[in-house]
């Protein structure tokens, strides 16, 4: 088998090392006789793989122990509301910095509920392009929500901002476990598993124990996040197969060096084709501005689309899978999260200065 | 390998078949290079997934036209919220008919959205050993809920009841697939996956159309029905890999004849261990009355807590799993979904009268 150099945004390439295990013990999981699929979540045989991957986020992300590390449904798009329903109360005050379609689609969901919002910074003005430095945050929220990496823009944090001591809460979907990240003003991490931590499924949520502690009785049971905290979210029956492949995932980049190691081979990776884009004369033209770069979502245009057509169906031939942009900002994107090899960068860039040079 | 006879209430046995098929294609699925849960929910490699699960509910359960087939999230448990949020308004009534465990947390979760409720019918006073027969509906109630099989105490409806126009919704979470469903009634049915259709993960809905037409706009936009039937479930990332699995396991249904050639195999199943109990002479004692006992779930206790884990523990040297009852009922509790083969139930009740033999 010829493996795919798979760029798309989500759900996303992820390590041959984990579909291979996963392979090895899908039908006969540990020897039971059965699937781990079939296994019951309240038995020693799955329990094992529950704790031992939130064993591994703990480890690898240096989770403190004031945090607990959860295991939800319903995606990211489900913290949107979860978030706001649990933490803001009455006249209280969320913060919310915007910059790019899924933290819109965040604070969109607080307003639904009717909850006061503050827009702290929008880099709106410029489609998203690049991360506004001006911060003006509310004293008195109850939280400041970000997108640390917003997935179709391509812009990226390259450091928290500092919200003396507003709880910081995130929303990492596209690059969990990417980066090292200081805990200080972290109220919470959330992330749906399906860009750079597993398979579509599951949503980690890792967030500060004092957050949940106003939760109101008047919210549905499985809505709030201490139903879950309280069962380590054993509550209900958990997503298993997703979970067990996040853990082989957190295998797999521990084996790698860890999250530090990650991150360099992240900047590698991205390097190769940012550099193929700024040494091309304007014939590519990256969307995002150049001191926010994401290193995992690079949309970039040409300069018509028939080009970018010609650009996707030559790449397809070459086994580069999902390089079609979002409709929001057009042309061609490259999602190279962790578990891109470095030489599907490279062979993406090598293609780029091919076809300028064949149509430039 | 040899395959476990696994009883557990779920998540559960699954098809041989479903796995095999599984394992042949997680690596490389269709020879794209990729695994399937590696691929865009947005291509029409997982499109066409999609759609063929959608497809295959819709004949082998006969779901009419008029119905929509979502998959959504956050298991039965969250269905538990999402239908009084989304159905009853202001001064409405929801009927809810009480027979078990699984009933009870539904109406918890309408009393807690604060909904007005009418239990139409209750069989706590037995432990919910029976099905009610006197059922007094509310004529003007937006919906009457109930659990068409209590996987605890493992009582299960033989006939829905007539409910005059009001609409019927039905947590099948344990009997889904399992009989012929006369659709004239019926509102919702709906099922956590990990069952009787498939692994965790996934929570299969059918409703009919008209239902979620007066949903509301201060309903977060993950919670609405709406949301999602005008999406095909495609308005976020759905759990493609449980979808997967589901349409793997409906296949291996329709190859067997369907729903009505499984109710007839889950009767001879059934049929085994229930002989087994009560030809035991009181050796073993069924906790549902024998007019409604279910054919997924059979609960029974013996003389002597003792008795019941010797019990256990000579089953487990069998390779039988998953035998021990819930902590309400207590005793032991096979369930034998549509994936348990005939062998295993033949193979439980010749050790439920070889055990009794030796020990009674």
């Amino acid at each position: 088998m010829k493996r795919a150099f798979n760029f798309s945004a989500g759900p996303a390439i992820l390590p041959v090392y984990a579909l291979e295990e996963a392979q090895k013990e899908i039908v006969n999981f540990k020897n039971s006789g059965m699937s781990l699929m079939e296994v019951s979540h309240r038995t020693p045989l799955y329990e094992d793989v529950h704790n031992e991957t939130i064993s591994l986020i703990r480890e690898l992300y240096k989770v403190p122990d004031n945090f607990d590390i959860l295991f939800l449904q319903g995606g990211a798009s489900s913290q949107f509301f979860m978030i706001p329903m649990n933490l803001v109360h009455n006249d209280e005050i969320a913060d919310y910095i915007i910059t790019g379609a899924w933290s819109e689609k965040a604070i969109k969901e607080a307003k639904i509920l009717g909850k006061k919002t503050n827009v702290v910074a929008t880099s709106k003005d410029k489609n998203f392009n690049y991360i506004p430095s001006e911060l003006k945050f509310t004293p008195s929220a109850k939280y400041v929500h970000m997108t640390s990496n917003e997935t179709i823009h391509g812009v990226q944090f390259k450091k928290l901002p500092e919200t003396n001591g507003v709880p910081l809460i995130i929303d990492a979907s596209s690059d969990i476990f990417s980066y090292h990240i200081d805990w200080k003003n972290i109220g919470a991490i959330y992330a749906g598993a399906q860009k750079n931590a597993g398979p579509a499924g599951a949503t980690i949520v890792i967030m500060r124990k004092d957050l949940y502690e106003r939760e109101k009785e008047t919210i549905p049971t499985m809505l709030r996040y201490s139903t879950h905290a309280k069962e380590n979210s054993l509550y209900n029956t958990p997503p298993v197969f997703t979970i067990y492949m996040i853990g082989l995932n957190l295998k797999w980049l521990k084996s790698l060096g860890g999250i530090d190691a990650m991150n360099a081979i992240n900047e590698k990776k991205a390097k190769y084709i940012y550099d193929a884009i700024d040494e091309s004369n304007g014939f590519y033209k990256g969307h995002a501005e150049k001191n926010c770069r994401s290193l995992m979502n690079i949309p970039f245009i040409m300069k018509s689309e028939d080009l970018e057509k010609k650009f996707i169906k030559e790449s397809e031939t070459l086994n580069m899978i999902g390089l079609k942009g979002h409709r929001s900002v057009g042309g061609l994107r490259a999602s190279v999260y962790n578990a891109m090899p470095e030489e599907g960068c490279l062979a993406l860039a090598n293609f780029m200065k091919d076809f300028m040079k064949k149509n430039g």
